[in-house]
């Protein structure tokens, strides 16, 4: 209240802070500073910092508003630093991360960190995991029997200069102010703003402390965004972000109307993964893989490296076994197995041209793959396997996908997500997909 | 999160509500009336709602909206039915209130109430406590040895039938969601929406059961809507709300740029409004006292009232005594008087033009006649008291205003308020106001 007679500790008043942007004008430093600390420390109510977010979605923010926004949320924890890293050998060791937006099938995590770990960048992944379609690297990781996902910052330090990779959960200290502004969102209806989601995915990265920054933005049905316009502003402004920040940042947009690979799910992923790292594995996993450990080894200064030889000569997959293994993970273990299986078939002879990978992703979900809060558990074995790929020629009644789960009354939902999620075309039709969409450095 | 596996009881999701208005879609009756009773019962969180007010004034609400947004609040609470009221003479009496968006000096309820009630039209007025810097008719009245302003329905049913005409606080009952709403909208900066003040106005209004009603919409720099296209929409969109709900409404846009009369303040309000009752008073005060009357009067269908005389040859003042005694009130105790008191002199000869009601409304809530938390006291002798209205010649060192308080360190962030506020041209000039701006019907 303009004038209020009461005296108050704060620096700012939150009301002053909302009506600003509100009313269409750019907060200042001050303001951002005081707003996200004091929200962390509750200063700031929950209802004021929802009202606060809608107005910044729908109002928007300035570069210099988003990146004070993110520096005061990196400013609420702690921050890791990898300058004293060094190899078993001595050398020092630079550091490069991928994060993706999240898609569906997008295991590329797994091969990638070992592989890029192979030529002498360290790899410190931190992951999360899935809520919703889209699955989480940690869901994944855990279907391998023994592993576990928290490290101490010592132990991940330690894992990095031995083994070169760690794919692990992101410890509560980092960017607190994140954590709890992206559970606001996430029941308020305020997730969609692109700078809050730059400064959420930037804050922790920036605070992780990586060298180097590869972003993997995903466009399309299954991506959080799903138009190219808005994934190529998203990707702009965080790259800005990265580079404000000092990390060598690069994003890729890539495409997500159909899944990565042939596996949506936990166990089944992890088995794909391990195919690439034995030098097989789905055509468009393995060129992502690729195409994301070039760019992140530019990034990290390493330009003479040949990632897709590594991952046909073995040496990445050594790099992923001595990674599994230092987290408590038994490489050798059989995977878990869903219980329960039922096959979708083709409808039709034709070209296979859509495969929609929202469909999939939500198909995976309700067979137990993901979760719908946060307290849920996942199943292992849950997920859809697909066994043709847009472009393929499929025959009526020849299997298209199977579904699996342990608790078969998921089948009838996961089925009516997947309606519609076929097209099929005359002979002779070519679906038109380009995995990677353009390059934003 | 769409396509969820989880259930729930509630009809309808509260991010789905929030996202619907956020991205520009109109709400359905369905979604208005779920979200309103779910957050009146806690389901729909305080952080949900004020994303969803912050995305309703940002983005608006069409007139069917803000309708049912108003109906909803008047179902979440009880309605009260003025239709079997009756005069001790056995007569049916028709029911007229008036809501003034607030303003400063604003005491007209005070002389109105009473003198609509003496032309047989009873005058059921809810009020309100003041918060900031205009003041509440309660606290006005308070001042006043021994009045109460707590009713119950049937004690105020039963005086409306004696006497004619009752002020009192609005019971708990009616219309609780805009309690709730009111409350979070204030400190979420969500206040300014004028579907929101709309509906909060009028769901309130609409359940207390008048058969008429007379909206006075303050315009000017002590007014909530400091321009006149806003008031315009506000008391238009209040307007057809009520004659959508039965209600003959009808709204005045009045002047709020000076002060309403010469006292700003409880007691000293109180004060002026007898002696308006008694035939005297500040021109404005009496013009805008009548008009009221008369538009009352007229939407209950009393044409031939001569409400002016009924000011001058004391029927207000016997309507008036017997209101105040039925509420426990002494009509003839002295009123308290501020303890310690101070002068303001004009610094310079000239017409007095300008004469801020924002600044007097702030000195005067500074002094003690207002509260900055709803749990504050008031001083009831605390306030301003003008010794000059525009339009009036002053000459230097006359004095232009009298700040009374109890509390002395007080007159020091008073005076503070009143910087600028006073505006001395050359003699000759003459000051524009018109104090009834517009009557929309």
């Amino acid at each position: 209240m303009a004038g209020s007679p009461g005296t108050s500790a704060e620096r700012y008043d939150a009301v002053d802070v909302i009506r600003t942007k509100r009313d269409r004008r750019e907060l200042s430093d001050g303001q951002i500073d005081w707003v996200i600390d004091a929200y962390t420390r509750g200063a700031v109510a929950d209802e004021q910092m929802s009202a606060l977010a809608m107005a910044v979605l729908l109002n928007g923010m300035t570069h210099r508003e988003t990146a004070r926004w993110t520096s005061a949320m990196i400013a609420s924890g702690e921050r890791m630093d990898f300058s004293s890293l060094r190899s078993r050998a001595g050398r020092t060791l630079p550091t490069a991360d991928k994060h993706s937006t999240g898609g569906v099938g997008d295991k590329i995590t797994l091969p990638l960190a070992p592989l890029v770990a192979v030529f002498g960048v360290a790899v410190p992944q931190l992951s999360g995991r899935g809520l919703g379609h889209t699955g989480g690297t940690l869901d994944k990781l855990e279907a391998i029997p023994g592993w576990r996902a928290s490290l101490t910052n010592d132990e991940m330090m330690s894992q990095l200069g031995d083994v070169g990779a760690v794919i692990c959960a992101a410890g509560a200290g980092l960017a607190p102010a994140d954590r709890k502004l992206y559970a606001l969102r996430d029941v308020t209806g305020t997730v969609e703003a692109i700078p809050l989601i730059a400064s959420s995915i930037m804050s922790k990265k920036i605070a992780e402390g990586t060298g180097a920054l590869v972003l993997d933005v995903k466009v399309g049905s299954g991506a959080f965004m799903k138009d190219e316009a808005s994934a190529r502003e998203l990707a702009q402004t965080m790259v800005a972000l990265g580079q404000d920040a000092g990390v060598n940042t690069v994003a890729l947009l890539t495409d997500m109307d159909t899944p990565l690979g042939l596996t949506a799910g936990n166990a089944i992923e992890v088995e794909e993964s391990l195919e690439v790292l034995a030098g097989g594995g789905p055509e468009d996993v393995v060129e992502l893989t690729v195409r994301l450990a070039e760019e992140m080894l530019a990034a990290a200064g390493v330009h003479d490296a040949d990632p897709a030889r590594a991952l046909s000569d073995g040496r990445a997959m050594d790099v992923w076994r001595r990674m599994i293994a230092a987290q408590g993970g038994d490489p050798d273990a059989p995977l878990p197995a869903a219980r329960e299986s039922e096959t979708v078939y083709a409808p039709a002879d034709g070209v296979l041209v859509g495969l929609d990978a929202l469909a999939v992703g939500v198909a995976a979900w309700r067979l137990g793959a993901g979760r719908a809060r946060k307290e849920d558990a996942v199943q292992a074995g849950a997920g859809v396997r697909l066994h043709a790929k847009p472009g393929a020629f499929v025959r009526a009644g020849e299997p298209l996908m199977t579904l699996l789960t342990d608790t078969p009354e998921r089948f009838a939902r996961a089925k009516e997500a997947l309606e519609g999620a076929v097209t099929i075309a005359p002979e002779g039709a070519r679906p038109a997909r380009r995995l990677i969409i353009d390059r934003i450095a």
